[in-house]
């Protein structure tokens, strides 16, 4: 069954000259900073960003992640980003499409997934906060599962 | 069909403080760090490391990456990297399991697969170098492949 | 004698999270980024950028540093870095000064130093390359020392 | 006047695949990292590590830094790294010098230095708190300075 998209965003890095390695390509471990980077874009444009996270009494760590490396990018090449929310109920799972901003040849596909975690004890919870819910599915962006 | 195990490797990792996040634990993006100096140190007792890849006339980028985090580590904390080699005919896939050295409490479950790119025409090998295969076949911590 | 401004350039860059230390601001060490990428933006609006130098033939390695830390960012600020060129004939001498955007409150004030070393023999150069020196003079952004 | 040691102490770092840049050799961003472990190591061996700074109420920015690199390093190079406490009453100076393990050559020669910072209200403090100064004084790795 393909992934359904919850919410889709859409954001750019540079790639910058201290992330290129002896292969003058981008070091395998770099990307997940974009992906970072392109995640707190779209949370900070949901409303629901890092801090909003912790007023809300949780930390959300990476529980799973996967890369797949198709092509390596290199030195001043901009790379888009394309995030989507493939899962927000019971954990937030984000689908990373990495392509050239120019020829749009892909570059690299990823998957995180993420869980609250109870500040106060430390206890990992198996839904996603109410507020969390509520931020995604109040979003202009949101695009809801239609059932048959 | 569990992984048959070819070469098993251990090597060691104390957490820098650089690498620790507000929340007190290791960036997650920071493991793969880890697994490269493991990965580095094992290829570096078989006798075929990086520069060895490059006289061969090959790079020999990571393809595919998966990561799955089980506790987090902090600031200080000795990290015990088991690295095994469980595929390296048509490819070098290595699997990773990172421990507390002294509870030996599982942190970080991993998997990277790398293949063999010809330096001199960029084509990627379907079949991993002989020189390479001979390094592994010759090592004496080789593991061969029994079949019933 | 105070510094003479050859060129002065501005850029931003937003504190991605995965730069934030256990203190919750920014780990010294990665301002060394910052201001490379904004060095890196001078340069390439002056047309001569990295691959430019290494077509003319030389490496530009840093040769001196100093930093001087006097308030810390945190995640999601935005970092203003006014780069100057005070010395661009017997080296590449850059002077940072990174602001608070919104406050534009100082944090950091840095110099980094960059001398041009022949690619084909390894040797240091006391003059940049005179192609380096028309691509400053002949800039709009060049402001010439005026001797009384 | 030259800088009187006060404490001397000795650690190394192996050079990683990751730290090096498209010159081949370490990006001089990365030297920061190798100053901070061996500065924690130090501070490990006489007792008054990270932690036990935050557990007697202060934060210890880094506020100055400065580098001079004098020759390059490069992947699986074995760096050793002379870290003395030149200043510990009114703030903790550093002097690091990094050389190559086996020809001895200098690689590098550094400064950091820290301020203690008061936790509770974020005060600079322009003496370093007691109990750091009875560390230093109480190590026997303390070398008094003696006036004529």
């Amino acid at each position: 069954m393909p992934e359904h998209v919850y919410i889709r965003h859409e954001s750019q890095v540079e790639v910058p000259f201290y992330d290129i390695d002896p292969m003058n390509i981008v070091w395998h471990g770099n990307y997940i900073k974009y992906m970072e980077r392109a995640r707190c874009a779209m949370l900070e444009e949901l409303g629901y960003n890092y801090p909003t996270m912790q007023e809300h009494g949780h930390g959300w760590p990476i529980v799973k992640l996967d890369c797949k490396y198709i092509r390596p990018a290199t030195f001043g090449q901009i790379i888009q980003i394309e995030c989507a929310i493939v899962e927000f109920e019971s954990c937030l799972k984000i689908r990373y499409i990495l392509r050239d901003l120019v020829s749009r040849t892909k570059l690299t596909l990823a998957h995180t997934t993420q869980v609250a975690v109870r500040l106060d004890n430390g206890e990992m919870q198996f839904q996603t906060p109410d507020s969390f819910q509520q931020a995604i599915r109040g979003s202009n962006l949101f695009m809801p599962l239609k059932l048959q």
